[in-house]
């Protein structure tokens, strides 16, 4: 008999499989993948590299503004989806099966640190700060553009979780439609509300931050916390306080700078260097009637394992640690780390 | 503006981005992994090579019956999911948000060959028709079990599609209940049905076996074609062509052995071997109104790029080629092979 939990909000199931840390691997054991580039704070090749700005689009922000900027951000060279009406797309003919539709958006990249070899997980809390607050004002300006319906702020890192440069960078991309798993979790927080007159993270929250079983790391508008059926290893979640479903209108940037920052910090102490990708969901702007059941937040997923052909194909997830344990770890780890 | 295609089934956003492949990268050129077992047709180490079948449970099924065997198939000794009641699971408290409850299954390795260095690609027809022999005798079997609501068959290729183990195997997990995935498709098979009187998947196949716009392979009894709204670069689906729901109800076995083979084939000498999941998506037991509607397929999804940040945030996936070029490079690819 195996433990399957389901996440009250989204209704997935995840499987806790404990033992399946223990079997044998000759794949995954292999000595790291070898980077000659990922000793260097400067690589010349390196489109990212403080010194190669040429080899980028204009900048669109630079943080500060000046040649020893910290942070910049500049639209994606290779976009995922185009701003502008440049291919005459045939849209879906009349009763076909098959359709189609012009998706029109910006995708931006921002540059986290001028450095090569810098990543989350060795930045400092006032650099990482700067970072946070430039994703922040751009976020703000691309959801503020009456095309765009929502706004994906998203971090890969590593390989393995599909990140394509090494140079420490992020993305933003604005879509005019509403994306699925967003849809899905705003529906499934409205199931929610109608049956407990209670936004779900505000539920989890009041439930995590008396119990903290779970939680790893609080300060006063921000908590960091290992949901109770997570997909991943190690997965955690970054919630503010308050009530809030639009990220946009978050005002306690240095505080969330601070949760996130000191997140990592527990998972560098407990794992050192991983793959992970980072992403924010808030609520769509024309999703109005989720502002009371929605809340926005930020999720951390692991790559240490899975998204194989069983999660493919079922959308079941197998996790070989209860996030009690996880939680435990990482809680243990900023503590002797702040001693 | 940007081409954005929706699956007709699961309703599934796919963005095309084809100067997406432009862009640089220096993690996914890095010379290939090394892994210098991977040049040996036996590795001492390795609990699934012929010779240390001791290393694992006892086998299920050998095929042939001797010490000569060309599959192997035994209990996961690591199972994802349990067959016995050997925890003292709590179930979820009463009126608690967060549900729980017991899983209770089976987990079977299907090891391909007793070579170490064999895979699909350079397997010969012959073996791989063993190989799927066999799997449709354990799938049979596992499905036939009263407690068993559904039997997910998968396959992981490389570290990148979540292998743990280089020698070839694939996996069957058999679940008390109906994997979300699967009830996603045939409720979207559903709402296809009450709109045009027609199974998607028979429909899609009249389309793709006239046009031949998507279409890489056929035989008699199976059609192997790039979907129209692809997850991935060279993702491709092989079909029944006779509207069959139920797997356990296939007859053709050597025909789709043949269909399977020519496509990994194609794959083969257009890409070389490359990172992928295979996994099966059949009726479950409990939807039999699915009759109708919903049709057995497999899928091989390649692991090329992505699930990263984007993805695992939205639910919409990038690909970077039109799946009508890929079926074109693919069929190519088998037309050369053949003269």
């Amino acid at each position: 008999m195996s433990e399957i939990r389901i996440d009250p909000i989204t209704g997935r199931h995840v499987i806790f499989a404990v033992e399946r840390d223990l079997r044998p691997t000759d794949l995954w054991n292999l000595a790291k993948e070898v980077n000659p580039m990922s000793e260097l704070d400067y690589v010349q090749k390196c489109p990212f590299c403080k010194g190669n700005e040429s080899a980028t689009p204009e900048e669109i922000l630079k943080v500060p503004d000046s040649e020893d900027w910290k942070v910049r951000v500049f639209p994606n060279k290779f976009p995922a989806i185009k701003s502008m009406d440049d291919e005459n797309m045939q849209s879906s003919k009349p009763h076909s099966i098959y359709e189609k539709y012009s998706g029109i958006g910006t995708h931006e990249v921002i540059v986290e640190s001028p450095f090569h070899n810098t990543n989350y997980f060795t930045m400092n809390l006032e650099d990482f700060t700067i970072f946070i607050e430039a994703m922040v004002l751009r976020y703000k300006a691309i959801i503020s553009n009456k095309d765009i319906e929502y706004v994906s702020f998203f971090k890969n890192h590593q390989k393995l979780a599909g990140a394509s440069l090494f140079h420490p960078h992020s993305q933003l991309i604005g879509l005019n439609s509403v994306p699925d798993f967003v849809k899905y979790e705003v529906e499934g927080s409205k199931t929610f509300f109608d049956k407990t007159h209670s936004c779900p993270y505000c539920h989890i929250l009041e439930l995590e931050l008396s119990k903290k079983e779970r939680l790893i790391y609080e300060n006063e508008h921000f908590a960091v916390i290992c949901p109770f059926a997570p997909k991943y290893k190690y997965e955690t979640w970054i919630l503010p306080k308050k009530h809030l479903p639009y990220f946009e209108t978050e005002d306690n940037i240095d505080e969330l700078a601070k949760a996130l920052y000191f997140c990592f910090k527990a998972m560098y102490i407990e794992l050192g260097d991983f793959p992970f990708n980072m992403f924010l969901h808030a609520l769509p702007k024309t999703m109005k009637s989720g502002e009371i059941y929605y809340h926005y937040h930020f999720e951390i997923n692991p790559r240490l394992s899975g998204n194989a052909g069983f999660e493919l194909g079922t959308g079941i997830y197998i996790n070989s640690i209860y996030p009690e344990e996880a939680a435990k770890k990482l809680k243990e780890a900023l503590e002797k780390e702040e001693k």
